[in-house]
């Protein structure tokens, strides 16, 4: 039997592009001499659409199209996730089982995640277990219908459906990008195989949605556990596979930066592109993550279509003026120039006699950064483009950035990423071209905003392998501080620490959004009050 | 037998200040000879604590509390909301019932809501129905205790508890105010106490929580379906109720306007005060929004803490200017005012070269909104103020709002008011004083945002009136363009209004938090994508 896995690249609400989408991939399977083709959970809808499934003409459009593309299933059985609904108007995360023009069957799905970003609960009910539902007979074969968070239950309908008979199981999903969320996937289908003596088809979502980036990495795992077949991660795809031949495509994995970079570069260019955007402009500092951001902005959406805007204060040295000049240089994006004193000053002329008697203080620092993003703004509202923010997961946990200021802009693609992962994914960038893009001054140099004079990050809190390690436990590992701090001697820094990111829930809340890379990254897994007196 | 329902005002995650105020209410309980007290769901711990919950060592401090305060307890039976956990992890929305220094009992909720603003599945198991952990004896009375939503569910435990003998029914809520809600909880406790012949106790919380305005208003019904007692709405109250006596105290009912407005200082002043700040600053304009939100700011903190800055660009005609001063006066509130046009001059200059060529848009429209959120955040940097935004809902809806500009800010109290809305609330407030704090010229002078030369909002938008209603529709009831446009020839605006809402889910998204006060605000109700191709 030949399978297609059409790992696509859907858009939440586009039915239309999505059903055309979903044609072309059902066509290029027939071509391919496949029997079935399987598309993602929600592929008619995109995932996740969030409260749009609340509104009924929004599910009422969204069976339409299914029974519209119905229609056009002919010499292939078609596996499409859709959003199913029943006379009493409750919907369902569903499978549409297509044959011959018809809907031969609907699986509504039994496991609804309710945890980390996922709120299926909010929406959907559970389908009645009913092994008929989801089992069906294709090319001669027993076959196990499921979705998603399904098959990660143990004793779930997939072990059900391999009791009665089913020796293909067939997983739609649109499973987030996490780093070694792959790893667990294969782990995952590899032990279902083997327990279920089953042949495991996984078909995954690809592509960037608001925080999330789908990896795609679909998979055929045959009941030994070995991987079969495996489609490229972050690409769209349409896997085929002989479940009779040895020899099927097996996309290799990429190594751990290159993986979090294309994650990135897949996000940022799906946000851009799909919120009806061509061109981005960012502050380019001559700072680290403000680099890094331009590489993977040109990655994204190519050169001709990023602004780099440098926007010195008096605080700015010569060497982060030049090497902002040099990166847009080597990208070979367009560049700017703007200085800020003139702004600034009159700025503090204005402000001098309701601040008499005063010393200065972060109030000054800040309204440099915020005539930053005004002016940026200014820009994107001039000229259409979307702003980049440049700030990284360190900063944004303990708030070491303004509101209104460098947090200002549509985007934030190193929302997730943490300092010290900043460098690590520079020196992966600049080892994949003969001559680096980013100098290497900028990763040697202490890194600093650059508000006040002699200001460095490090100095206000502590150096980022260890602010680092205390945020990821804190963040990603909920731990308590007695747990992070190992030593007594770590107390004092710990707790300070731990305190700065939970008095800064207030800017995260107005912060743009970015790429969820982590387990527990500042977005819909991250749901804290921001009014919050607890201190253990 | 006399039950005293404890309203209090808790802090998330404040466990000493929660537990000495409900050592505080529970001897006044006693001191009032009550033999029962009861205080509102999770009161312990605060409500909503969100995400707080899946920290170990939160839950731990919270049953550390419990214990202690059950300690405390002699001469009384007292309920106290929690969160229980158990040994394997699992955490539960508990009710304790605690006697002589012992928890006799413990509830789990039944019923997890997970719609709206709740997300409870996605922290607590449910507890398993067992009618002796529900069922108590005091003061020779069979009761049942339920949990909030509990008590909404028909045929729920609340029913069994009746069959089971109960003749009181004791509720613990923390029920978020909507407008409407009150007489919703008083139609479905009288219905529910006529149908199980029983008495029902039902403590709500009060206070404000982020976005969240609990509105009191505990209440004892009869089993003839009558009200017996009722504390006040948005006031922390200790109401003792004889269940014997007939004359208990009922408090009035607050008429529509008066209500909305108690429900906004209240949240306005918890807000301010339980983030640890006590001073606010706004931009006051001259216009209604601003003027509303400055008599909020008064009434919820007192004049002395409020500041006003008027920063008049080359638009802003004489006559708002003039009016920004007579309110300020008439709030006795401090006033100053900062022209912007100097800055304006500066940014212009500065980016003409750049510049050169367009025409003048919405770019340097909203340079000047920027500058003011630039000016009002460096008083808030300087000087400790938290910022009041004063945009509504009706401009949050369309985007008719400038991000980093005129919704920069710690909090929006007009978040969820539209803009009819605030018109009446203006009305109400100037008629509860024998002069007008608000000029009514203000009520008169067509609504601008004077970004440019005798702009309107109703030449943008519409009239408020057909705004309101339209927005109404598409946001509070999810309906579809053409159930909205009643008419054909209503069809284009309408779509052209349900675009804006849609187009500007990336605005709302980094605005500040505001308070809840419809049935779908923008808030943790309100989760729509920012990509989103939908268009019906």
């Amino acid at each position: 039997m030949k399978i297609a896995l059409a790992q696509i690249n859907t858009t939440v609400g586009d039915f239309s592009g999505n059903g055309n989408l979903i044609l072309d991939y059902l066509n290029r399977a027939k071509r391919a001499k496949a029997q079935m083709v399987v598309f993602p959970e929600m592929a008619v809808c995109g995932y996740p659409p969030e409260d749009l499934v609340l509104k009924n003409h929004f599910v009422e459009n969204n069976i339409k199209t299914i029974a519209a593309l119905a229609k056009k299933v002919h010499g292939i059985c078609a596996v499409i996730g859709f959003v199913d609904t029943d006379s009493k108007g409750k919907i369902y995360n569903a499978a549409a089982i297509i044959e011959e023009g018809l809907i031969k069957k609907v699986y509504h799905k039994n496991e609804l995640p309710n945890y980390g970003v996922f709120d299926e609960k909010r929406y959907f009910y559970p389908g009645d277990f009913d092994i008929n539902s989801c089992l069906i007979s294709a090319a001669g074969q027993k076959i196990g219908i499921s979705i998603c968070e399904d098959i990660w239950v143990d004793a779930g309908i997939c072990t059900k459906q391999a009791k009665a008979g089913a020796k293909i199981l067939i997983n739609i999903s649109s499973s987030p990008y996490e780093i070694g969320k792959l790893k667990a996937r294969q782990e995952l289908l590899s032990q279902r195989s083997k327990e279920t003596n089953t042949t495991i088809v996984y078909c995954n979502l690809v592509g960037g949605q608001d925080e999330l980036v789908f990896d795609g990495a679909s998979m055929v795992v045959s009941a030994q556990g070995k991987i079969l077949a495996r489609a490229k991660q972050f690409e769209e795809e349409l896997l085929v596979c002989d479940l009779e031949q040895s020899e099927n495509p097996v996309a290799a994995l990429l190594d751990d930066s290159q993986e979090v970079y294309k994650a990135l570069v897949l996000a940022t260019r799906d946000y851009v592109q799909k919120n009806g955007f061509s061109r981005v402009a960012l502050g380019l500092s001559g700072g680290i993550d403000s680099a890094l951001v331009a590489v993977i902005a040109v990655d994204a959406l190519g050169a001709e279509n990023v602004t780099a805007i440098s926007m010195p204060s008096v605080f700015n040295v010569k060497a982060t003026r030049q090497d902002a000049r040099i990166i847009a240089k080597n990208l070979g994006i367009e560049f700017k120039e703007i200085p800020i004193k003139a702004i600034h000053n009159v700025y503090l002329k204005v402000l001098r006699k309701f601040f008499q008697g005063t010393s200065a203080n972060i109030a000054e620092e800040n309204i440099q950064a915020r005539i930053r993003g005004n002016v940026l703004m200014a820009f994107s509202n001039k000229f259409g483009w979307l702003i980049l923010t440049t700030g990284n997961k360190s900063e944004m946990a303990v708030g070491y950035c303004t509101l209104y200021g460098d947090m200002s802009g549509g985007f934030a693609p190193l929302k997730d990423i943490f300092k010290t992962r900043v460098y690590e994914l520079v020196r992966w960038r600049n080892s994949q071209t003969s001559e680096p893009l980013i100098p290497k001054r900028v990763l040697l140099r202490a890194p600093t905003a650059e508000l006040r004079p002699n200001q460095t990050d490090e100095e206000s809190l502590g150096a980022y392998e260890q602010l680092d390690k205390v945020l990821d436990a804190y963040v990603q590992g909920h731990q308590s501080v007695s747990a992070i701090a190992k030593e007594p001697s770590q107390m004092q820094y710990v707790k300070k620490t731990v305190n700065l990111v939970d008095k800064n829930e207030y800017k995260r809340r107005q912060g743009p959004p970015g790429i969820k890379i982590s387990e527990r990254a500042f977005g819909r897994d991250w749901r804290l009050p921001i009014t919050n007196k607890y201190k253990e």
